[in-house]
């Protein structure tokens, strides 16, 4: 008999599968392989090709440089932009309907000049890298109070929704809050209201002692499979320690995020043949002081199942592998990797 | 600049492109291919490879056949379902979370004997017989207690989730409200609450006015692209008349249902290169009385964007086309369809 189970957080159901479970093997395979080939804006030399740069990480001797090679890690504008940067918001109505310009920022962090790379075999200091670029974008983008949140995400292959293969992620700038962070806010509020505690420290507490659904823990971090989990292997870091946005933690969170991060998403490589996957940090709303209810974290998706099908349309997940098995696999995926051992 | 817009309905926003906007030509093609190869488990003669029959439509001298070829229509339970039909609910905690036993019904309906035939193409008799089985499915699951929802749905094409290419669409029956069900009558509520008027009839009239996002038009339904579409050629199907279940509609509602769904699905692959796509029934919780604040309409989501990348993740969506020129595309498509003029 198959369970659904109840995300504690959102409200929303999944149908988790426990007959006939799939195991790592069991999915399609669409593996990422490296192309490499063609002309890629994001390696250097090709710095013009790319609106100037935001932020780059350079090594001291180099600081002067701007838009040429020597970088470590580059920021940019998305030559693309979902959103505009200039104006105001502008909001009104049409007829019943409401709108606004759709004005924020949309940024590139590229994560390393080279091309082949990846967040699961770069040398953790670069991962912790990007997680400060991160962090410095953040801090920068808050200063403009016309937005609201910043969403920082990955889309990993093309499978992904990667429509570059140079390493990259990126950040969106927003004037509104999206709906899945609202849903979070309200669910995490709900708790707090009644028990005046953060329900995600008591979902850690719990993992923690049946550690059924642990993935990985660190010193700072721990990775959950979660109870009502959406996607095969969907798995979740948090920090042990409340805190409510990622941009106010304290730099050895950064170095454990990065240790744990990269390797797990290592043992994906391994485990799961290599797959495209998304992350999306989810943290507070930006023009809200710290608070005691929600607890940001970082939410890893691999993409293995071949399409979401009708799930956009109705929120309605099956899940055809349970938590406890995706956390037992890479919780025992013995990986060689003298870095983050 | 880029748009943003909120759905008056759940109180989402999403971006739409204004400047690049994507015409039906940019779209990524990954057209449904017919591959016709192979055993077929739903084709006429090899009934006995699936689960019994639960309904058939049979010409009235072929009545008393069953699991038998003579059928123009057949449904059948999922032979892989998602949830159990046995059994009880059990609802239960499991430290802080909360399960239940995944009971439900999981049903296919085959919606026609021919396997290269599809609901664009085949006559609008066929098409319509579609929608009384889905009818005559809902009455009948609606007796049992335990579920409180019935989500009727089509994945047609690989991309959009098929795993087999004879026609067929599905029922699940549910003991719980999908999330998106829950946010839609809790918006149509909120706006029944305020101006004792159902969001879905003011929506229809403004449409119906202004035009510029009506798709289709006939005796009894509109289509419209929805002002905060989330993707391109997103197509919504709604009854002119107030009505909040799907079920209690009147005969001809069926015959004229039919006749705009097929024709927006044949200018789809018209237009659109014979694309994937879902379509989702949108319908009241079944336990509940007709109600003055919902309106059931179908939800069509050709699958053209590669993937949807993090949106899942976020509730935050991008679309590529302005629901503005989609309609118009759709609008102005001649397609020569004697059955459908």
């Amino acid at each position: 008999m198959p369970e659904l189970r109840k995300d504690p957080i959102t409200g929303g159901w999944v149908i988790i599968a426990t007959d006939r479970a799939r195991r790592p093997s069991d999915f399609f395979r669409e593996r990422v392989v490296l192309k490499g080939a063609g002309f890629c804006p994001f390696c250097p030399g090709n710095e013009s090709k790319t609106p100037p740069e935001i932020l780059a990480y350079r090594p001291a001797s180099d600081r002067g440089q701007r838009n040429a090679p020597g970088w470590s890690l580059r920021v940019i504008p998305n030559k693309f932009p979902a959103l505009g940067i200039e104006g105001e918001l502008n909001r009104q109505a049409e007829g019943m309907f409401d709108k606004m310009n759709g004005v924020g920022a949309h940024e590139v962090v590229i994560e390393t000049p080279i091309h082949g790379e990846t967040l699961a075999t770069m040398p953790v200091k670069q991962v912790e890298d990007v997680l400060w670029a991160f962090r410095d974008r953040i801090l920068d983008l808050k200063q403009d109070r016309r937005f609201k949140y910043i969403l920082v995400f990955k889309n990993h292959g093309e499978a992904a929704g990667a429509s570059l293969e140079h390493p990259h992620s990126q950040l969106v700038a927003l004037p509104i809050l999206p709906k899945q962070v609202v849903e979070e806010l309200e669910g995490s509020r709900r708790y707090f209201a009644n028990k005046e505690r953060c329900i995600f420290c008591d979902i850690i507490q719990q993992e923690m002692e049946s550690r059924v659904r642990v993935a990985a823990e660190n010193q700072d971090f721990v990775a959950i499979s979660p109870y009502a989990s959406r996607f095969p292997f969907e798995t979740w870091i948090l920090p042990k320690r409340h805190e409510s946005a990622f941009e106010n933690s304290a730099s050895h969170v950064y170095e454990n995020l990065a240790r744990m991060l990269r390797s797990l998403l290592l043992k994906c490589v391994h485990l799961l043949d290599n797959p495209a996957y998304n992350f999306m940090l989810h943290t507070s709303p930006i023009q809200e002081n710290a608070n005691d209810y929600y607890h940001w974290h970082l939410e890893i998706i691999p993409k293995l199942t071949k399409t979401a099908g009708f799930e956009w349309g109705t929120g309605f997940y099956i899940n055809p592998t349970p938590p406890e098995e995706a956390a037992k696999f890479l919780r025992e995926a013995a990986i060689e990797d003298a870095q983050t051992a």
